[in-house]
């Protein structure tokens, strides 16, 4: 039986309507939810992103308003505007959309950010409250919304052996944590890959489930998943579709053919993707709900 | 053949030595080290800890002083000296000796610290660093202790398999993101397990390096054990012994009988305890050396 695929697309449709819910109630308590994002210079896929962030945004009932600096902004000029918009209380979360132009520390911008408006969870303030299994704060949004796709599909990770592919700051060591945290969408045995592993399959074929999120296409092949296993694949690559006009085809780190063995398989489009722009909705509305009870 | 035992205090030493030759360095630049040790109420076991580590520091040629408050110092009290201590330059580290009393919120009290004077690296700040792969500020001591001791008996973590038991934001998890980092003491396949986890002994016979740090004498025995493996043992726990004037001894989470299959096994004392003490003055001059370069 092949594996069932994962409506990334339908599990965050309801997380938005449960955000655009929670909006709602916060404007009526006096408080419009409000997101800052900020672009420097003109990567297109960025302005893409951040587009389809602030229209979210909108369907939600979260205001939001986009800052736009040149591509030859100093560091100092987006760290003062990161300030600025600290101090603005329409604004309850600020996401500065990386990448950023290399004459920028991308770490400064978001150690600029007030903890508290930290859209995307990735101030060390954030990730340290993570790591002591305190979760009232910014959870990063991709190893998020995996949480939540496991949960929402009934693969509860508590109990399970879950193997996380790959170390990033974004994804694998933050979402190692929420998995083995003794809290919802945690309890899981955890087991953390990645580039210095010598035999990947060995760990990978004992896992109930496994988030690949290496970056490098075909990193997880059939022979490497269990039976039955879920697996979620965070991995967006291109590669070379000389049939296509783009001259490129997306496709994540797992091949198709896993989806011969595994129970539960995230597509390459509509899985983990749009759970990431759910989840930085929820993030703001956590914050405009700490800002109206006074826990800012 | 017996595991060899690793000598945590005879690595201790040599730690220290290090940290005095570093203290001098610093000295010798117009900057002493210092740390301020605080103490709330008359618990006979931190009394003790805290001298250990201040008589530690002495010997080191690392200042030290030990700030007492009433057991029934209220959390506005212990954190008005916290301030105190933040603003003090004699002092670049700052140790609240936990536990403090029930009416005394510890994290509220790890949060007052200046995150560059935390003695421990258990604010959010340096937990969140160290989660971003940032090694440069402090890092919990007894984690970076069992690294230590694995790099200094030639059991560099890199590229093995290693099961952690336990999740303590103490202990486990800082220690799954060290040893999981890009950077020297990390690159192992890591495995977090704990009290969720359904079948503990079939992730720990998988262990080239297991890692107990669960606070529960039993939790690993002979048969959990890969022939060959590394046993690093962090418990401390009470068993009754009516043979003995005080009524009972120490033992750590092990049994014994990892010895008769494991490679190198730490002892019940003399393993992980003195590398915690070391650790703690190697965050201390650490923290006076980005106090003299300005990084403070």
């Amino acid at each position: 039986m092949p594996a069932k695929l994962i409506d990334g697309a339908a599990i965050a449709a309801e997380i938005r309507a449960e955000v655009a819910r929670e909006a709602a109630a916060l404007r009526e308590a006096g408080v419009t939810p409000g997101l800052a994002a900020i672009i420097v210079g003109d990567n297109a896929a960025s302005i893409s992103y951040v587009s389809m962030k602030t229209k979210a945004c909108a369907e939600a009932g979260i205001f939001s308003e986009t800052f736009r600096l040149p591509a030859t902004a100093t560091q100092d000029e987006v760290i003062a505007l990161v300030r600025q918009l600290n101090a603005d209380p329409r604004f309850h979360a600020i996401l500065p959309q990386l990448p950023l132009p290399p004459q920028v520390n991308e770490l400064a911008v978001i150690d600029a950010l007030d903890p508290a408006k930290d859209a995307d969870g990735l101030h060390p303030v954030n990730l340290g409250k993570l790591l002591r299994g305190e979760l009232d704060g910014a959870i990063p949004c991709t190893p998020h919304g995996v949480v939540e796709l496991l949960l929402r599909t009934g693969n509860d990770p508590a109990g399970k052996h879950v193997v996380v592919v790959g170390r990033s700051t974004l994804v694998g060591r933050p979402l190692a944590v929420l998995l083995s945290n003794k809290a919802r969408g945690g309890n899981a045995t955890v087991t953390i890959c990645h580039t210095a592993t010598p035999d990947l399959a060995e760990h990978t074929r004992r896992a109930d489930i496994v988030v690949v999120a290496a970056g490098r296409a075909g990193t997880l092949t059939k022979e490497m998943v269990k039976p039955g296993a879920v697996v979620i694949d965070v991995g967006v690559n291109r590669v070379d579709a000389p049939d296509r006009p783009s001259g490129y085809r997306l496709v994540g780190d797992a091949t198709l053919d896993v989806r011969e063995v595994a129970s539960w398989v995230t597509p390459y489009t509509g899985g983990v993707g749009p759970m990431t722009v759910a989840m930085l909705l929820v993030n703001t509305v956590k914050a405009a709900r700490r800002a109206l009870e006074g826990r800012g």
